[in-house]
């Protein structure tokens, strides 16, 4: 397990929700919570991290996240800076570290990193100076941390903290999902009641893997009475793997509908983490429903990113 | 008409000039040379948009439009984001409004929009919520508003505000030019005395087009008298379609050259939307002469940038 | 000589440090130390540059330069804008003058520009507005004034202010080094005692070039009790020019090596410009070895662009 921890077993790096505790997801949401109340129209900001700087090292695309990250640091006050460093890099030849040695001698706080490559943000964050932390933005297939918690501030918004209570499916291609991976994580972690994956054989993960979810080879089973139904996009390229031709297959089996949606409870909220096919892993009609809490998704992810930035970045006595 | 307006009847959106009152332009154009004003070396700011933030969405490149709205955004003290949200949605296959949808529940407060394709701000500004204000940066070959305003309040600093004795000549591409429409517009409605489009017949207008404007097949007649002469960037696919083989040609019939000017009035002032093409749809002579004020539209660009953000984003009462 | 200077002679761009006295380097690298103890974990940051605009124009990929220049307008108070213009400009067929006069328009204070193209910082600095000025963030093989500030201030750092009895040795492919002409400039205002020139033949800079220089054909000379070493990237083609076939054969005649190193004073320092090339001009083991300064110089590098900007740009009285 990568560790994120500092010595006294505070939160230093976010890179996984692996090993985080009931207690410590449960403060993290209600600091979340707190950012989302002060959301009227205008978009709350305090100085918390005033003097701070915070690199963005995107090597993937992903405007949303980016923004969302942007957004929550600027808003606490903080400088963040849009790094291109993989270009540059690749350009002339500089090793990965290097770049973050060169980057932490120009006094960044902290690095907020999305990249395709497993295992990339953890080396990073192991090589830092003991005052720079670590954000994943999202990693490979294995982890989107920040996604896990604002799914987990959705529910809670909707359903209340009785995770015990709640049946969560999942659907889609949970084999590759780092989505997947961490709402697995976190909702594990707050004591789902039950917590389904949806997928045809294909798209199934490993056997080992998410070792407490009860799996489910059609929509119908997964959807029974669910709670909370939580769409994954799903890519072409993976259809094939799974033996499905193309998105009208694909909807025609895993594509969820207004119809199908009546097997799951009639108050169930309905998730996706974006950018969404629509017609292929969701009907239109679903997306833009009464059970849609898409939108609040986005909204809650700006709320995650200023409480996980704030409470892992905050001025610690002894600093300077 | 796009619709613009609040249920009140005030600007919300500025997606193009036509339907704005002379007394809605007069009172832009005042809030504009207040900033003008303010303009010693450097560049005045204050914190009237403080809180807010602010997306530059440019799907076009423009450095001088997008700076020139991003310095306007910042030095009203708003959080303003350069967002390439095309390049990512191609990417993933995201559509328009869904990403609109997800950037406004990161809680923007206005989108500026530079899109080639007519008709996107509008659906943009339908769309959005209701304390949302969207801004076109320029759309297809249709309209230009802060471009337009700009226009005007360089004319009006030149040449003062009794519209109805001038003549203005507009000269090139009228028929794709979305500065040339937002001019006639603007120039419209501020009750301008005659307003010359002055193109070779591939380049001038549709018949029903531009109904108030005098079309002039050459330049000479074109600037005769004129107090204001407006030359047009002329592309080369334009050209030929002109029937116009080549830059050379093109100067040789339409480019300002210096004996051309003394058509106009001895005080005529010379305006160009730039970029330039020097050699090509007007001289160096002329461009660097003492008649132009061509830095001087630049200059004004950012104060009436300035005007229109505050002016239509001003915290409402009952805002948050 | 580039006339970088006001007509009082106080600098007003910072273009080459060719012909900047000893007393105003001193002057610039106490300011530098000063950035420089205010470094704790935090990065300083003060308001001396409030309301002022900074342009940064990289027309060639630097990461680091450009977020040090970024980084050290904005702890300054600045606002600092990237500019993407000769990508607009090529889109478009505009002049590099028609595009600095344009966003001079926009109240540009200052602009920070790398062009590989020689006489573009000049040709700018020569052509804007009395009140702006332009800092060169390296400028094709001649010139990179900011990294020979720094470097000194390194030198400095570690072998105090007597540098008449140092001994620097610079390796690698001086021929093409911008670095190494700023270096040398530097290096003798002031008054080093003995500055070698270490590379093969291919690499050595014309006769001409660097007169108070020693030049040393093997690396064993230019080591020999050396104070300070500086090893400078290599790049293929330049290898292949000076008749080396690659870059492990580069390694075997020139790369920088523990038992090299011992050739030189047992307390001499290890530079380089970054990005290495680990393995082609400098072995793993020297460049994060004990001896090696080389974070220290990209941490000067802020402290150095903090105080050239502030120093050039700071209010003049008769200012708005």
């Amino acid at each position: 397990m990568t560790d994120q921890r500092r010595p006294d077993g505070s939160l230093r790096h976010l890179i996984t929700l692996e090993g985080i505790s009931r207690t410590e997801i449960d403060s993290l949401l209600d600091r979340s919570q707190g950012y989302v109340r002060a959301l009227g129209e205008r978009a709350p900001s305090n100085r918390a991290l005033a003097g701070m700087t915070i690199g963005n090292l995107f090597t993937e695309p992903s405007t949303r996240t980016r923004v969302s990250f942007e957004l929550a640091g600027r808003r606490l006050g903080a400088e963040v800076i849009n790094l291109e460093v993989q270009l540059s890099s690749r350009v002339k030849g500089e090793s990965m570290l290097d770049t973050i040695h060169t980057l932490e001698a120009l006094h960044f706080d902290a690095f907020v990193i999305r990249d395709s490559e497993p295992g990339v943000v953890a080396h990073v964050a192991a090589n830092v100076a003991a005052h720079v932390s670590v954000f994943s933005a999202g990693e490979a297939h294995q982890s989107h941390p920040t996604q896990g918690l604002l799914d987990a501030l959705t529910v809670r918004q909707h359903k209340g903290g009785h995770f015990e209570r709640l049946r969560i499916a999942i659907i889609g291609d949970i084999r590759h999902s780092r989505v997947a991976r961490s709402a697995y994580e976190v909702f594990t972690a707050l004591g789902v009641g039950e917590l389904r994956l949806v997928a045809p054989a294909g798209l199934m993960p490993a056997s080992g893997e998410f070792p407490a979810g009860k799996r489910c080879l059609t929509l119908e089973e997964g959807l029974a009475d669910a709670d909370v139904v939580m769409a994954l996009r799903i890519q072409k390229e993976r259809m094939t793997q799974a033996e499905i031709p193309n998105g009208e297959e694909y909807f025609a089996r895993f594509g969820l509908t207004v119809p199908r949606l009546r097997r799951a409870r009639p108050d169930a909220i309905v998730m996706h983490p974006q950018p969404m096919n629509r017609g292929v892993e969701i009907d239109s009609e679903v997306a833009d429903g009464p059970q849609s809490v898409i939108r609040a998704q986005v909204r809650n992810g700006v709320a995650v990113r200023m409480a996980v930035l704030e409470a892992l970045l905050r001025p610690r006595p002894g600093g300077a």
